[in-house]
């Protein structure tokens, strides 16, 4: 039931050796005092950005470390995440939403790839700030606390970042301007009111927004190497965000934040499992540094086989 | 005009010489490329752990350490930051609502350390979101960065540690939860409203509200040692936020509280400093992983002697 976000850089397709290497570097185990343990995560990032490992995706990218090394393998290794079965009625309104929503854009945009992926993520920067608010909020008043919010205001940076990154790339003219604006107006009071009424509904709609995310930069990808999209330098702002090597071109920019959206994916698919309807429980969802790596690894390999299952039904939305 | 965030801890009261060696662990030099930056942040941030440095409060406390030496130092080096001169009829407006504020409070709560604690920190953690929020969007559309979010709903995070932490501690009556839920309901709705219209008196309030803040807490501390208020043990939520030994008590979680609140004051002030009514300018506000020390210690400098002016000046509310 549950994904470890730690580990969403090769879920769908770890082997157990895969496991073994990226557990060596987990960052505390269970038996650690509060004490020890801020200072064995600080420890452990350092020693995460120094062996150039996969977990890369840490709970904020602000302080993230992506050096050549790791641009490569996020690259060579990259599995498309698996579609998300819609079993309810809930997912699948939600999965409906985005197969309508995508269509809708495809429209618009077609082959203008920086264009559409300014909309998409000014759309994209909104979930997490309406989520994460709303938490917040709901903490306050029920004095019970909720791991996701950090997780949730994080999303909504990155969302930011991917946007700002764009904007360096391209200046848009006065009707996407306008357009955006518009779109973002509507969007952040229609998610408002829709994450008043159902939540878990909301979180499994954006877990299906960011598999069609992953499937766009993936398509960019292709027309990129393809030659049909210019291989230009990373703005400054990604390089410093991502912390890029100097020479990062967009196809770098590009592979980090497919990545950024992976792991969208699996924080918004499992807090949409974890919320239960008509339930006021505090609910904890996984967090790679707040957990022993035994729960992890065990909870990754199950979610692997369904993974692989889930992959197997349904290979393209 | 300017204030480091790194530094608030002794920033009113430093001498040259206690420049230098917080100046020592400052986190890289402006030289460094965009690649390694982001490992030298992670080494420093380690170092600093190591070292029992005061510089302990960064942009997110999330991952602070904060061991017995540092307690020591935080309770020994303490200085009251000082008060604001309200100079315009912005910050005069600012400065008398949270004196009226006080005097409401001070009504109802007297001695009622932990109730009165409850109660505003419940209210503290409305203005990070709301600021957080609308500057979030206020980038998504204008498409240029603005350094302050983060900072800001790290403080809403931070606030609502202080108010999950006092909740372990005691559990609240009937007619308190109402009042919390119901001046929550208010200040949020009454405070974003005002955020629409003027964000930099709002920030000039949020400063003064955290002055007074620090002296509320300085209070506690003051009657704790009067053996007024019993030194419990700290609660488990607040020993890992914080990173607090395993033995901390109360008296080291107020400590760790008010040094927050003190950060929280120079943040929301210097904000305010830096709007300009009526310009769209992105404003960037200082953050000690992304400058020079060169830049901070001048500008520290700076502000250390306007600091001692003003508290010369205004020596009390
Ligand atoms: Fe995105
Ligand atoms: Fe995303
Ligand atoms: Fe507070
Ligand atoms: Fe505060």
């Amino acid at each position: 039931q549950s994904m470890p976000l730690a580990f969403t850089l090769f879920a769908p397709s770890h082997t157990t050796s895969q496991f073994k290497n990226i557990n060596s570097q987990r960052l505390y185990s269970s038996t650690s005092n509060g004490n020890n343990s801020k200072h064995e995560i600080e420890k452990k990032r350092l020693e995460i950005s120094q062996s150039n490992s996969p977990v890369y995706h840490q709970n904020s990218t602000l302080y993230s470390y992506t050096p050549r090394e790791v641009l490569e393998r996020i690259d060579r290794e990259f599995v498309m995440p698996p579609i998300y079965v819609p079993v309810t009625f809930s997912d699948k309104l939600a999965h409906s939403s985005v197969k309508f929503l995508r269509k809708f854009s495809n429209l618009f945009f077609r082959e203008k790839y920086v264009s559409y992926a300014i909309i998409l993520e000014t759309i994209a920067a909104v979930p997490g700030m309406v989520a994460g608010m709303m938490t917040h909020l709901k903490v306050l008043r029920n004095m019970e606390n909720n791991n996701w919010i950090k997780i949730l205001l994080d999303e909504s940076e990155n969302e930011r970042m991917h946007l700002l990154s764009f904007m360096e790339l391209t200046k848009p003219n006065m009707l996407e301007r306008g357009l955006v604006a518009v779109a973002q107006g509507v969007f952040w009071n229609l998610f408002l009111i829709c994450y008043f009424i159902n939540p878990k509904t909301c979180h499994r709609f954006v877990g299906y927004l960011e598999e069609q995310a992953v499937i766009s930069y993936t398509n960019f990808l292709r027309d990129l190497d393809a030659g049909l999209v210019k291989n230009v330098k990373a703005p400054p702002i990604a390089i410093e965000y991502w912390g890029l090597p100097a020479d990062a071109t967009l196809r770098d920019l590009i592979l980090v934040i497919r990545q950024d959206e992976v792991d969208h994916r699996h924080v918004n698919h499992e807090i949409s499992d974890k919320i239960k309807v008509n339930s006021n429980d505090p609910i904890r969802i996984h967090n790679h540094f707040l957990e022993s790596p035994e729960t992890t690894n065990n909870s990754s390999v199950a979610q692997d086989k369904k993974d692989k299952k889930t992959n197997q039904l349904h290979p393209a939305l």
